[in-house]
């Protein structure tokens, strides 16, 4: 059963696309395992639909270059993945070590399928636990320009041959250039329920607003701060007993299961962006 | 968008089924609109699969008997939906308000895309609230035999063409042979969150046991009591302040959100309850 | 049980102060039932800190007078209810009806022990439904100035010795002079999860950014728009296949149970507005 | 702000037990921060009433005594803690890390103030992390006669003057004998929504029931195994795509943050087991 292909697939919404793939699978003798069809019509121009489509099907012969061969040719956004390859993850880490931490104990107990490669820290704070785990960590501290900082760490995830870089708490800022090398390749999270305070100081914001549940959001990165699109997001109930302090506790919590979750759809090939910087999550 | 079918099917787990299908969809110009495969293997029994599925797809001539013909060569067991034509429900109730209100108020605004044919009570309390609604209320009190109370709910169901009852607070137990004619087809609320505290007295019983949540669960109606298969179940936390009087309060708002979202997936055709006596739910 | 007074109290944080209450309760002999001391100290100025305080005790003669001239002695700031007085409410509704029905209906099964001694709308919309429960419904449409308007609506909650107005989606914003009549006493709902999405059309800007849960708030109006202290939030998973029809639909539940849960727990006096336009629940 | 003294007290319903205790409090000048006074009636016997309480106030000198001879005098039961000493607490396992990785981890950021004194594993699984974080950890397996096995954890236990013992899944049954040896503070993590699928294999059982979550529950160890006071619970949300490999991944997730959550509880000094066997938690 593990041994399977994992099909993402988008295109202006017509009919016989699914009856296209679907039969190229069966040509070949391949069960389909899971398979969700997905047609969104955008709320001010209804016309317009667009197809959004994920497959979960067996590994057999021939079957993949039959199929990247017909999707090309219909001039259909697609990627074919195989279960049994991992995603090479690169964290990125600064002081706090929750978030990086839920993410090694996950993959380390095999609950998210892939290889955590490199970790990357602007402090020395998270060595240890990373190198207890196999994993090499890479001191690289923000006391430089950016410039410099981005090229090393450019450096060490082409190295390490990088599919996906998570952060987990990094707290700096990526450039444009840096995200145009892994783009809708970069998880964040932000420790508020975006789009709510965004910017500095979330916990203490929402503290002073008095809002009764305090939340995470997890995001691909854009060269928007903040807006980039939202993979997943949680939220936990508080009251007027949580000072910051408290809130700050309680939303590391929430930043590293929020975290995990979108690392998890992401390694298990469940996401498609789409163009209006939303995703569609197959799950 | 709004005129189109819906497929519900399941066979048993094999190669080119959703290509079938698709096939045919495709061939009489039907676009699909959605679609959901899903195959689960027995955890015991891994070899053996099950194959579910749900179409959404335009309405289109011919298409409906030519999809007909070829399920039923294929021993494909299936249901298929028009979505202009709307559900007939008879909604059973006795005292309490809550759950009866509630699915009669969402079918006036819309919500649920059904038609309350009749209203059927043990007692007079909710006639009023259904007939200024325009809804028939029948009161047919338990004080008599089972058969024969059952003998006239048989018959209002009958003259009004019922296809699903929904038992909203009705608080007696029907027999085999009455669930007999309404096989999947009579859905309840239980106000516990099942498996817990089965029985008599639930909300005493949570109390007792201190639990810190207290939930619902809706269930089509089976022989075996509070053992049918669960539609959809909702919990909400509690804490030591809460007496019996409390959490049977605040009980009332699950039950009736509860039994509404099951109501909801049957009337959208969402729901196949399988072989092992558990719902798939396409949502 | 039922017949006791209920104690809300705010003051400079000291030593002393609930000695001082609990003694004039103990010294006439009442039984203290529930008792909330609750001390804030501000964020950013940590010597400074105020006592919120919640008290249930027995109704016994007496002890009010000797309780309130006790507390005003002290500069303390206060407000005693006697639990079998029921709050006055008056319902502000525009043509949806899901929050208008929610409040009726828990106050007529006693959920909520309030009186709703009134309904002002300016759509006849949801007159029947008043009226089939007793309640007076006033028609007055926003189609005048808006002084004429809230001229009229301010004579009908004089008339009826309103206590409480709730404004059930009556979607017209209130001049600064009518909330000063009724200062802390106007609950709205709004609905998103404040402070995300403020102003017009929350659920399109919510679909347009591609949350994964809408929600909805409950605040105190205050001359702010949308900026009042928030008495109740509550928040509902989505995913991509809910377009802004269903995100309203889903929106709308709960948008009637959080208001709901905001009018018990002012009508339970479970409410301190605080000075930085927070609320404490004494829950 | 952090010096100070925590108060739990219980007695049967009276007047003037709050008003003696802050009566004390405030003659020696202490100031009261956070103040819960909680009666409970019987739901059967109404007449019957218990007072619990949770008091936080300032360290001051020679109060402890005072306030200890007098709660003493009067019959009260009490305990008296200094926030300034840290819970003692052994960590039982066995191979899974999940919960005993999340409770190392609070501790080690502080966010549980405690003090992990020792890990006793019967497997070796979990050695090395305990060990990085400098926690001793003695391996005793569960091999020999369950009475040798106990004397050995009891004499650990009592070497490092332990006050709590946390079962961070470790999968056997205690003995009455040792269980009596640490009455209230032992607490253990159950994989399921109890009283829901009591006994072996939770998850398999939801999974054949079809239920819509699934859950953990932490609770006081008694005699009668999954019978004791439920400190905390919480749920996730599943659906008909789970397989029972998929409920435990998610599982471990609730059951790791129930845990932790119950033990934080504790070390604060937030619960009171009643009579009744269910918990009075001070949140």
């Amino acid at each position: 059963m593990n041994d399977k292909y994992i099909l993402l697939a988008s295109c202006k919404d017509q009919v016989g696309i699914t009856n296209l793939i679907t039969g190229i699978i069966s040509k070949y003798g391949s069960n389909i395992l899971h398979l969700d069809h997905f047609t969104e019509y955008d709320h001010d121009n209804s016309e317009e639909g667009q197809l959004y489509l994920r497959f979960e099907f067996e590994k057999v012969d021939d079957l993949k270059a039959a199929l990247e061969h017909e999707l090309e040719q219909k001039n259909i956004d697609f990627e074919l993945f195989d279960s049994a390859v991992n995603t090479k993850i690169a964290l990125f880490v600064s002081k706090e070590d929750h978030a990086f931490n839920e993410i090694l104990l996950r993959v380390k107990r095999g609950e998210i399928p892939a290889e955590i490669v490199c970790a990357v820290g602007n402090h020395e704070d998270n060595r240890h636990f990373a190198e207890s785990l196999g994993v090499p960590f890479y001191y690289v501290p923000s006391n430089e320009s950016k410039d410099k900082v981005e090229e090393k760490m450019l450096a060490i995830c082409e190295d390490h041959e990088v599919d996906l870089i998570v952060l987990a708490k990094y707290m700096q800022i990526l450039s444009d250039d840096f995200i145009d090398h892994y783009k809708d390749r970069i998880i964040n999270i932000h420790h508020s329920f975006l789009p709510s305070f965004i910017g500095a100081n979330p916990y203490k914001q929402a503290w002073k607003r008095g809002v009764k549940f305090v939340g995470a959001t997890s995001h691909y990165v854009t060269a928007d701060l903040d807006e980039g699109p939202i993979i997943e997001q949680n939220v936990i109930r508080v009251n007027h007993r949580y000072d910051v302090k408290s809130l700050k506790k309680i939303g590391r919590h929430v930043e590293a299961s929020v975290l995990a979750q979108a690392v998890e759809y992401h390694v298990f090939h469940k996401v498609i962006v789409n163009n209006g910087n939303k995703t569609i999550i197959f799950d």
